[in-house]
């Protein structure tokens, strides 16, 4: 295992060297997060389909648990129960920037070098226009839960449960929790807890209290995380084990024009509609998934309806909840209704990106609202919502509670009604006939997984052979 | 799955291209054989330790439930359920050749090349000093349960369990149940059940009679097997099925000293000693497995008893039999000794390559003894065996019943024993406090399986992506 430890400190010294001006110290975080055992017995998987590029390459990396798809280049690093998804990598010949409308000269690969990403969800949209054949994470740790969006990562520490968003990070520090989408970075500490969003039109902030987020995401010295959300995503772990024992599972009962990832957790009274998306790692027990909706990876359906239309983002957690058509609910958003407190959202919602909303007597959230921050009663959603109508006719500055927004209130709706219709598309829920509009919800049906194991002794214990594998 | 058809096309051009001065067609076998859904389904397995050299490399292939290990290269070939070995590959400063000491300039690699090998076994110790640092394979088409061991074959169609030992092959025919060692043979086409070992200093020569050898091994018009031994080993095929459905297995209990592959089944009260050897495909049930005994591939122990050193070379069926220490079960043998009608065979006795002993009442082999052919009661011994003192001591042609040998018989003797040992040692059998004299058994215990998938759509379901694995 000598080869192993030695790769850790390679890792955690090229991202100590990014991050001096901070005296941050990963090694704290990987020493603790790391167990050896696990990286040399757990295998991890190569998604195989006929409708995504196949270009898969390792060189001296471990990457127990993990998932990829699409083409990936994996050298010196540490991947840990991380899912590296390649189905929106752009093709030869693609025009990136309308502006400047060179094409591709070849296929795009997501390329992760020096790295340790630990419980990571990588998906890829990048819209870096500095390098789009290659979508870099390089010298950056992340840990437990964090998402990594389309987001270029150089040099970079993300706490858990973060959340980067369609940008360039450079040299930074992420705290927890905090979701960020703002261009670029370079050189920044981010605290914990920050929701910020922001173009060259408008700019979105919010702020957690840091009392109450340590209730629901804290870390220690170490930077592991505790607290409700956590606890709750780990007491859901065991029940994903025997979908890793099975070389092939059961099919879920689904209309064909939807995909049930195998490794999904499907159960009780789950009914799943037409141009269905369910990911890997999805959770779904008693949930109904109307036409169109998608549960995207690590996400929670517990006891909840999504009429139709509905987006999960990555992570996002939805509880005793009925959501109305075409609503979105953003990156790990926490919709914690209970059996006797059901949580109804309406019609046309945007639940924003690490949202929680926590209650004990019902609430219900009018059509067309944009949601955000901490709620937990009626009186909360004063502060921490406001209508799509009002806000589309803003400009200005605009202060709701602990939010502050700057900017073109229109542009603001624009962008999400904008992204949320892709998702859609992309996902394949406006698919028909079974060919036309097809996304991910029919082009991953027929998938087939490669178990690619480690050594399991000798000096390169946990480490993966080299492995290339191509059309 | 067009690209599959046109490669299985292919295949069948090429092999009849070596064989029509035989007016034979390769195609009828293919077209019976091979089930193209099993193809699209099924995975393949590559073995990862750190004893063994890893280089692995596909190109439009399909190899459905095959097992691969060590350095193996496949191209323009379909290889099905088979058992590709490469723990015996000679490495780059191997000397050969003692009296043309140049040593390999690189390390051995098996090359199958536009082959369809069908549930067929390639075990390689080659001996062929024209190309030694490649083991190929070209051309081939060889059906359900051959095997090729350490042979050179170019251009041939092998028949069911059928064997080609240590030696080369250029476009031949070999019969059903018909075991080569015959140096070299060219444009040759051998009838079925025919037992023939030749060196300069002997030849050993046996044919079934082909009445008897219909009721245990026969062929229909397009090569596909039938009779009580094909039945027999169909009869188990389900037992192994839960074994690939998971992704790892609990292990068996056996010394540390042992192995026990984890495709094996292994059943009843069955126990394990030191040293053991048990591989892939291996069948036991009550069985008891003496020290430094081992069940090669697609061996079958069942209701029996090897007292310690034992060999059962592959293919091997030992049922309701006692085997004393040091005695060698060649290739598929089938010792069927019933439940009242026990076979007791001595020590230091050679069981030949497909040996068929069937009897109603019990029988005992003397120690020492060599015996051949169809055994069915105490009279067939006396036409059918010969102690191996008599033998040693014996130089000219002697006929016993069908057997005819010529030549020097301590030679014989000599080079069987002499394979003994070289068995027992490259397995494992005599090591010590699990570092000295290692083998096959100490070897393979901490060995990994990447699971390969194929396509599983489109124009090349059913082939599987270019893959290379490398250390």
């Amino acid at each position: 295992m000598e080869n192993l430890r030695l790769l850790n400190k390679r890792i955690v010294s090229r991202i100590n060297a990014n991050l001096r001006e901070f005296n941050f110290d990963a090694g704290s975080f990987a020493a603790n997060a790391i167990e050896y055992d696990k990286l040399s017995r757990f295998y991890c998987l190569y998604g195989v389909t006929s409708c995504h590029p196949i270009d898969f390459n390792f060189r001296n990396a471990s990457m127990a648990g993990s998932y990829f798809l699409g083409k990936c280049s994996v050298n010196q690093s540490i991947i840990y129960k991380s899912d590296i998804r390649g189905d929106e990598l752009k093709r030869k010949g693609d025009i990136m920037d309308q502006e400047n409308p060179l094409p591709l000269i070849e296929d795009e690969t997501i390329v992760i070098n020096n790295s340790l990403l630990y419980k990571t969800l990588v998906h890829h949209n990048s819209r870096n226009p500095e390098t789009p054949e290659e979508f870099t994470i390089r010298n950056t740790v992340s840990s437990h839960y964090a998402n990594i969006h389309g987001a270029t990562m150089e040099g970079c520490f993300l706490g858990p449960f973060s959340t980067i968003d369609l940008m360039d990070l450079h040299s930074c520090i992420i705290g927890e929790f905090s979701y960020i989408q703002a261009g670029e970075l370079f050189h920044k500490k981010i605290d914990p807890g920050v929701i910020h969003i922001e173009t060259d039109e408008f700019c979105f902030k919010f702020k957690y209290k840091p009392e109450i987020l340590a209730k629901y995401i804290g870390v220690n010295d170490s930077f592991q995380p505790r607290g409700l959300i956590y606890n709750f995503v780990t007491g859901k772990e065991p029940e994903y084990e025997h979908l890793f024992r099975l070389v092939d599972v059961d099919p879920v009962d689904a209309p064909d024009s939807s995909a049930v990832n195998r490794h999904a957790v499907i159960k009780g009274d789950t009914r799943i509609g037409e141009n269905v998306l369910i990911s890997q790692g999805a959770y779904l027990n008693n949930a109904l998934m109307g036409d169109g909706s998608n549960a995207q990876e690590n996400t929670y359906i517990i006891d909840s309806r999504l009429m139709g239309m509905d987006v999960t983002a990555h992570g996002g957690k939805v509880i005793n909840t009925d959501v109305g058509q075409k609503t979105f609910v953003g990156f790990n958003s926490f919709l914690f209704g209970k059996e006797k407190a059901r949580l109804i959202i309406g019609k046309g919602c945007v639940v924003m990106p690490h949202t929680i909303i926590d209650i004990k007597t019902p609430l219900e959230i009018l059509d067309n609202s944009i949601v955000w921050g901490y709620i937990t009663c009626e009186k909360d959603l004063k502060t921490n919502s406001i209508a799509m109508d009002k806000l589309n006719q803003f400009a200005g500055t605009l202060n709701i509670g602990d939010m502050i927004f700057k900017g073109n209130g229109k542009s603001f709706i624009d962008a999400f009604v904008q992204r949320i219709e892709h998702i859609l598309e992309a996902n394949g829920a406006y698919c028909k006939d079974g060919s036309e509009l097809r996304g991910h919800a029919q082009n991953g049906q027929q998938i087939s997984f490669n178990i690619l194991h480690p050594y399991r002794s000798g000096n390169n214990e946990g480490i993966y052979p080299s492995i290339r594998i191509r059309p």
